[in-house]
């Protein structure tokens, strides 16, 4: 049997370039060669947005029609909303029970995200539990690869650490799950900052062409081009790091570079020849976009069948999970 | 529709005399005139006992036998185990998005139960969220009465608390429950204080009647009453307090008074005339509890239809929930 890889996302909105770019390619190439679970963690997504729930839904819907778009395939892997399988609450209690309040209490991850959203009022039962839901995310499914950003490494050593705890009082169910470290692009947003929603720069999947075209047209460059004839340095430039994602002519590169370096080009050529490249990877994933935006039925289809899958491995799981505690059935 | 009625009681061992004058009887009268679910709480067990599970399956089918020998009847209320319906911990992590963490470090019998079982860990994530899960047993059935005993009233508005915190927020979902207080007998244990399984001064529901006279025999009395033919006085003996649940011959207790006050009888007649009402009460409930423990497969019977009929009412309440959250369905 394959490995099985489990991931998720909190849908809190359109995707941007940036997750396709630093996650979902990846995701997309895991599918063919592993037995993969990706999941759109609504109660995740809740603990931070109880006080407006409103968008839930709808982030929902569209972080789903993003995945699809890009090219998760319902027919190689599970997509599927936590919510919809049970078992990732009933194993997130089974976890708490063995879960010392020290180790979520210490982690260094929910003291910054405290800070991080002072908006928001996450002093909440649920939110100090993060890492114990994430822990039953990932051991429902026995995933051994976990694909995680740098800044998600501390929650999975969490996971390592509760499975290990309810291995050591219970019997080894649970294989610790390793962390999937892929070499991610830097996609910089159309300011030269990271990419993000927070700050308003996103080219997002979604975007039309036109839109898309907008941002990147006004995106910054290299500063030192403050007119058409200052030399610049690719290297300096957001838009680079575009082209090194999206461009796949060598060639085409390197005479871009010269002329960036020599004022051959203007920005604007740079660009244009950039948008070219977005145009050939956005046109199918806005295609596929398209068709599933108008067919709802599909979307919920998928999602049924994701979750009826996700829900078999789940269940086997609990059973052992029961089992192991000696639990009356 | 009868108004909802929920209790629940941890599987913790064999229950006593004081179980079934507290508890069980008054469960018994409510499930002629109210629509009631019984809920063996394994998880709330757990919390306390993860460090050794090893007895809590036989728990739990002793306290089932119990509550079925005492004349709890399937069909006519819910008898269930907790983890048999899912919804229990969905629930719970539902409330847990919108319960403050200040409310449960605060809760004084938190910190009482922490400093009472000091030999237990329970310095854990399951064990702060107690009330949350306990809520959500409750709420599931959106239960309005609940009995409780005084010990459990600050969870019980806990509880309502919660209810009222995920009205506010997701709109009215949740009747608040409120606490039903009956008078409890009082029924000491054989050494004269609180019948307590840690006490070791138990009679057990399923204790035979050879082994409740030896315990009855040896119970403390009046200790006024130190030989024979020294007088005594009901109202300081312990036995005393058995007849009063026990005896339905008000003429008899008469007699036994004078008799107690005027030395006329001595304590072992006292005691002969206790058991003989004991005896009526519990031959039938012995019998029962016979038939039952002889087979196996009528008790799993009962708890998986119990569980079934629990779980249409816990499913409706949770599409209510998802409905009002506004979660993608
Ligand atoms: S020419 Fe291209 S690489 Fe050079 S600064 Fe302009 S956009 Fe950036
Ligand atoms: S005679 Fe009965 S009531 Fe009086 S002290 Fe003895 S046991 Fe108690």
């Amino acid at each position: 049997m394959a490995d099985r890889v489990f991931s998720g996302m909190r849908p809190t909105g359109k995707l941007h370039l940036g997750h396709m770019a630093g996650a979902l390619t990846n995701w997309v190439n895991l599918q063919d060669s592993h037995e993969c679970y990706y999941c759109v963690v609504d109660w995740h997504a809740l603990m931070s947005d109880y006080a407006d729930s409103s968008m839930l839904m709808e982030n929902c819907r569209e972080i789903l029609l993003d995945w699809l778009a890009v090219g998760l395939d319902p027919s190689k892997c599970s997509i599927f909303v936590q919510s919809h399988v049970k078992e990732h609450a009933e194993l997130s209690l089974a976890l708490s029970m063995v879960t010392p309040l020290g180790w979520l209490e210490r982690n260094p991850t929910y003291k910054d995200q405290i800070l991080n959203l002072q908006n928001k009022d996450l002093s909440t039962y649920a939110f100090l539990g993060y890492p114990v839901l994430m822990a039953a995310d990932i051991l429902l499914y026995k995933a051994v690869k976990v694909p995680v950003g740098e800044d998600q490494s501390a929650h999975l050593e969490l996971s390592r650490e509760i499975a290990r705890r309810f291995n050591y009082y219970f019997g080894e169910v649970f294989p610790e799950p390793q962390a999937l470290h892929t070499t991610t692009p830097k996609i910089p947003g159309t300011d030269g900052r990271k990419m993000s929603k927070s700050y308003g720069n996103s080219l997002n999947i979604a975007d039309d062409l036109n839109v898309l075209w907008d941002k990147l047209r006004t995106m910054m460059t290299d500063p030192a081009r403050y007119k058409r004839t200052d030399p610049g340095d690719p290297d300096k430039c957001p838009v680079w790091d575009l082209h090194k994602f999206f461009n796949n002519d060598p060639e085409e590169m390197e005479e871009l570079a010269h002329g960036c370096r020599t004022a051959g080009i203007g920005c604007v050529d740079c660009k244009r020849k950039l948008f070219g490249h977005i145009e050939v990877v956005m046109t199918p994933i806005h295609e596929r976009r398209k068709s599933l935006e108008g067919d709802r039925s599909l979307l919920d289809g998928i999602i049924h069948e994701g979750a009826r899958k996700a829900r078999l491995v789940a269940q086997e799981t609990m059973e052992e999970v029961y089992k192991a505690i000696g639990m009356l059935r």
